[in-house]
């Protein structure tokens, strides 16, 4: 069914979110990469991690509740380990960070093969998917996870809420085998807390094995879910593990505590942990059958995974390629009516004038 | 309910596998990596990847199939990237060449932080567990993946299989923290295809999203079972996508060929490859609240997770471990009655005396 889309041109978005950061109190340049990550995320069709989360987060946990600072200095810790450095972020703006991280690994990379970057002290940032697809439209295979807000999921086999919703995020410079980079990126668990939520006012069952009540017995209700649940079983809770793991080594806090600044221990650190990852793929490349060059064998290497029958299948990525590819078609953000009007307070916000009706429109 | 063991020392076991590989002409220092191998697996548990499906292996796919070649030299190719190596293995034995690639990784790692083993043309290494515990009982970050023997998975939504079982193993030094490395170690279809072999003998249905049939509709019954289906949907797809990518970059081949000896286009290469990392923790240590050293720190974070009333959950590798410590306790490898004669056969083709009424056995 067509729906009416709003087209923004990315400089006026990014003068509306540039302006609300600035108002918070955020430099002008942290103010501008906050800016261009909501408007990768807009312009790859993210809805649930554009402006209007950057900003709604910021007012939750962020530079209104204490978990973000303006103005944050990022600390990089003196280290002897050539390809991996360490940054303590000082609650620094999250998507300011994460460009900042994964720059640094791509610079790593181009000299080490592969470059890493721990950073602790960190503030949300959002969609990792925007950083891994960044480092692969410049030719890297990218690599993050974070530990995510809010401690929401359950162990496989428990009770409590003690791990968060843990997302990974895999970039690959795939542009030249298949025409847009792919990008593996999901959340560790089944469903997001926003699904669930989303269910109970729709008056929807969720599926089965998402969701527990509060005595950890699996519900499909909305109503009596009181933590997520690791997608697929043992293997899911590995993957979820796994940030909170990379987390503790760099610095990360107790799952359990974390944004939570009311709570616990006061001595207790609240803020997330990043690892970033890049990998020049000429540092991986041995020897390519039929003298294909490197990229002619991953394209090989696709079209056969995506040969004999499976031609329907889609790419992990594609879904935001033809996104991003209907945004460049229209030269704009594509928003819906309800997007606009949270844009209209965004404008309201950062004092900058925003007249709706100047916006083409289109049906898509 | 209490199944007779019998305790094979070490010693005698590493003694009898060697010499059968060296009976199909490897050295003796890939021999004793081969048998190595197998002794972790079985000290650990690893009933499915052991010394007799290791020598199965090689029977279908290795020395005496042509995807192994014994006495084989590992040529590491130049490369201006220095924590990245690039090596073609000229299908050495898969154990031998994993262990050399994962003790360069902790090389690297010792030195830039990260390091990175990138193998071609390679030979199945068995069980990715093995490497990367192995790795994190020496103080590294460990992970490794790779492509499986042959296409027996459909991509998500897909009706033919195109991807390898496709594992990824990850091992962390946690000793300190939990007793024993956590070592999250899978592979990315549902079920293996030998569980499905299982099921038809046995009479039983598979679980629902295991399995499709010739036309790529679902299927519990193993008698129509024609292939695999990643687990989690398309979130098992990513993961097991991910190998093939990784792969293609260093030189893999078309999964549909992999393995398959007589088939397809001659000039296509049909071995494995593997990708190896490990990280230095000191590398990406930021800084820890009240003054914990980085192994409290792990601690904290694990006794969080498994705490609240989720203490009767498992931590992924606490199967291994405690396989481990019965080992240990018992002062030898566990075997079955029937993995027994296995081992009078291995022993057999070695030429080697195998007394088995010399073995003590334990109820467990």
């Amino acid at each position: 069914m067509a729906e009416l889309n709003y087209i923004m041109p990315v400089e006026v978005h990014n003068n509306l979110v540039k302006a609300a950061y600035m108002k918070r109190g955020f430099s002008e340049v942290e103010s501008e990469q906050g800016a261009r990550f909501c408007e990768s995320a807009a312009w790859h069709g993210i809805k649930t991690h554009n402006a209007i989360k950057a900003l709604h987060l910021d007012d939750h946990f962020g530079s209104k509740a204490g978990g973000c600072v303006p103005n944050a200095e990022i600390v990089k810790l003196d280290t002897p380990y050539e390809a991996v450095q360490k940054w303590d972020a000082n609650k620094k703006l999250g998507q300011a960070t994460a460009f900042d991280a994964m720059d640094e690994c791509m610079r790593l990379a181009d000299k080490y093969g592969v470059g890493v970057v721990s950073v602790d002290n960190a503030f949300h940032y959002l969609w990792g998917g925007g950083y891994v697809i960044d480092a692969a439209n410049k030719g890297y295979l990218a690599y993050t996870c974070c530990t995510a807000a809010l401690a929401e999921v359950v162990p496989f086999m428990g009770k409590h809420p003690t791990l968060g919703t843990n997302p990974h995020s895999w970039g690959f410079p795939t542009q030249d085998a298949c025409g847009f980079p792919i990008c593996i990126d999901w959340a560790t668990s089944t469903v997001a807390m926003g699904r669930v939520q989303q269910f109970l006012r729709e008056g929807k069952e969720l599926p089965p094995g998402a969701a527990v009540d509060k005595d950890g017995r699996e519900t499909t209700n909305p109503a009596d879910v009181s933590a997520l649940v690791p997608f697929g079983a043992h293997k899911g809770y590995g993957l979820a593990l796994l940030n909170e793991l990379f987390g503790a080594y760099g610095g990360g806090s107790l799952p359990t505590l974390r944004n939570r600044w009311g709570e616990g221990d006061a001595e207790e650190k609240r803020t997330a942990n990043f690892y970033f990852q890049c990998i020049k793929p000429e540092a991986l490349a041995v020897d390519f059958a039929k003298g294909r060059s490197q990229a002619d064998n991953v394209r090989a290497v696709i079209e056969d995974i995506l040969g004999h029958g499976n031609e329907g299948c889609l790419l992990p990525g594609q879904i935001e390629a033809r996104n991003a590819a209907l945004s460049k078609k229209h030269d704009g953000l594509l928003l819906t009516q309800a997007e606009i009007e949270e844009f209209k307070a965004i404008a309201a916000e950062g004092g900058v004038a925003f007249d709706e009706a100047a916006l083409k429109s289109v049906e898509l």
